[in-house]
């Protein structure tokens, strides 16, 4: 065992992150203070203010002559750049693309959405994206110069509507999709940039945001086309060693069961999911075609419906709570629109939760529906960007593509 | 979203780690000689040394008066105590109290077992293991003093031996034992101490030691007279919002399956824990009362405890496997006796997981039999000590023990 490589690195940031506290806390400060208060020798300061300058995360204001009693010459005086410490998360979605920009705070001081036709490729949504980045900016007055990051939530590889084709890189190859959203913020924005799954994202955000104090793990399963899902451990999102951590729709819960798209049969997918709900309901003789059918269908109380739904709701519980009973999180939370339409989902979810829990009352998470709105993908980017701060946790290496590897290199289907 | 408290020590502790890193590179250095090397300013750095020095981690020896031109009073140099940096690992089982002890390059520097009845009390074990500590430290010539930390391992919340009674306080009420343990290693040595379930150390063990490069994740699960588990996540240790973590036993695999202890039904330990294969094959016909029994009757090839034998393989794989679909991790390792008496055991948990697994190569992690022998646990007491280095990562607070809350406080049965 060695320590890890980084070392310096980590030692590097944790310094500039006590520099920058230091000016948020006491406004402007000459180096030989700001030495003072974090305890570094002037060299070593010295070489953290400069590459905080060359970023532009710090700037120069007023020299301290007119304040100073001693003789000398006048020493200049270092402040946080106003604009600086943003973070910007991105959400691709079906057919809109959210962007959400934090300042250093981690305060949100600007949102914005803009729609694309669901059938339109890659390049063009990251067209739409830069223009809502753009307008965005001119209506809050957010210069992007000091970005400190930006998160990018992408569908994941189980996404059914990955569109296609994707674009050619100059050799005329095929780009996979993750890789070519990724080289096209890189190019337009000097900032570290990661990219992950928005659904993963989703539940880091119900993690941080999604409760009054936050809290540290959670499992988290949203029921819509499919069914994904994201697993927040120790304040962590996990992604797992090759980036297919959360994938809670390929659990199985009856070995003899419907055969899935994975290849395998009863996955909870197969019986939880949107589309799995309608077709068993048609299949028992009540025609479900939409969200807005099954509403009506709810609201009668049809029992063969609200028999379906219990399915549901207990093959859910029966994934997340074995789940909860290795992970032992916090919070389990079900999201997606179909549960705040047929509550008998999460109803029976919780009962079947209940069941499979350890008989400890202690080890009981508080279940509950997902509480933020379609902005989660964006908010939960932002969090992943905090959450790479040497001071808070390390953001896996792997999740930021190489060019070997995209995200839609992921896709099974 | 703030940051966490803890940052100023976190930083401090950074510091230090980065002077004793110099001190082991170097060898003696004066003050000035550190804090140029880690760039920290002599009032910063006298600060750490004080603190170093205190703790007996470094030590003064002779100055550079012999070896230096300038004039003026010769200073005083410092040197990493021959001593310092031990870590010790701690694994109280069933019958038998093992240590290891580590120095701060990690390596295992001495190491000893101690046997005690198995219906001993927690205050005989401990003296037991007080006498095996100060035996090693005698044959081996450590002196404890610059102990950096000690991790102790401790049967978990479903132990069905967890001692009785345990051990009462001053005040006449009953201390848990896990908190009887910690006070008692509290009030002799002058160290952090963190006391955790001892599969959750093994399973860390075998993420770092258990391979040559170690891995990140791994899923663990131990087959004796129930079924541990441990779960490592991006290099951590997960124990829980409340330390319950990893009781993998205890996940469901047929809803309408045999009563567990825990109360609900067909919990994988009904099926693959070692008893639970024993009764099974004894129901039919086939009286297996003991490991040797079933090694006999393995070697014979006899049916019907093959067939019992693949229907635990398959219910652990099931299991194993769901969990390798939400956590991707880079490592499956099955460990117990049995699992070396019985290969069928291991053959269809494989067979099973990989049905289970996402369709996808590189989302398939290794699967294999634990490696590491009975020192596991305090392998990786030691290595969760290593975890909390600042510089690594931080281990969850959750697990050392609160007044009002020990350990055995989880029992349930």
């Amino acid at each position: 065992m060695s320590k890890p490589a980084g070392v310096h690195t980590l030692i590097r940031q944790t310094h500039e992150d006590r520099v920058l506290q230091v000016l948020r806390e006491h406004g402007a400060l000459t180096r030989g203070q700001i030495a003072e208060h974090v305890g570094l020798s002037r060299t070593t300061l010295s070489e953290i203010t400069n590459v905080l300058l060359e970023r532009g995360a710090i700037t120069t204001t007023n020299t301290d002559g007119d304040i100073r009693a001693g003789r000398g010459r006048p020493a200049e005086r270092l402040v946080l750049d106003p604009g600086a410490g943003q973070f910007m998360g991105v959400d691709f979605g079906h057919s809109r693309v959210r962007i959400a920009v934090s300042d250093a705070a981690h305060h949100i001081i600007a949102s914005g959405v803009e729609f694309y036709d669901p059938d339109s490729g890659w390049a063009e949504r990251v067209d739409s994206c830069f223009r809502l980045i753009e307008q965005v900016g001119a209506d809050s007055g957010i210069h992007y110069g000091a970005l400190q990051g930006i998160g990018i939530g992408f569908p994941g590889p189980f996404s059914p509507r990955m569109p296609k084709p994707v674009p050619t890189s100059d050799s005329g190859t095929a780009v996979p999709a993750g890789q070519f959203v990724y080289d096209s913020f890189a190019e337009r924005f000097d900032t570290s940039i990661i990219i992950d799954n928005n659904t993963r994202f989703a539940a880091l955000a119900e993690a941080i945001w999604g409760s009054d104090a936050g809290v540290q793990s959670l499992v988290y399963a949203r029921l819509s086309d499919g069914i994904g899902g994201g697993l927040v451990v120790g304040g962590h999102l996990v992604t797992g060693t090759s980036g297919f951590a959360g994938e809670l729709g390929h659990i199985s819960v009856s070995p003899n069961g419907v055969l899935c798209r994975c290849g395998k049969r009863g996955c909870v997918e197969t019986v939880a999911s949107v589309p799995a709900i309608f077709a068993s309901c048609t299949a028992r003789g009540v025609a479900i075609n939409s969200l807005e059918d099954l509403r009506a269908a709810v609201a009668k109380g049809d029992p063969v419906v609200v028999g379906v739904l219990r399915d549901a709701g207990d093959a859910l519980g029966r994934v997340l709570g074995s789940l909860a009973v290795a992970l032992n999180p916090a919070e389990i939370v079900i999201a997606g629109d179909i549960v705040h339409i047929a509550g008998v989902i999460f109803e029976q979810a919780v009962a079947t939760i209940g069941y499979e829990l350890l008989p400890v009352p202690e080890a009981a998470p508080h279940i509950r529906v997902a509480h933020l709105g379609d902005d989660v993908g964006a908010l939960g980017a932002i969090a992943a960007l905090f959450h790479r701060s040497p001071l808070l946790a390390s953001y896996p290496e792997t999740t930021q593509p190489e060019p070997h590897r995209g995200p839609t290199q992921r896709n099974i289907s």
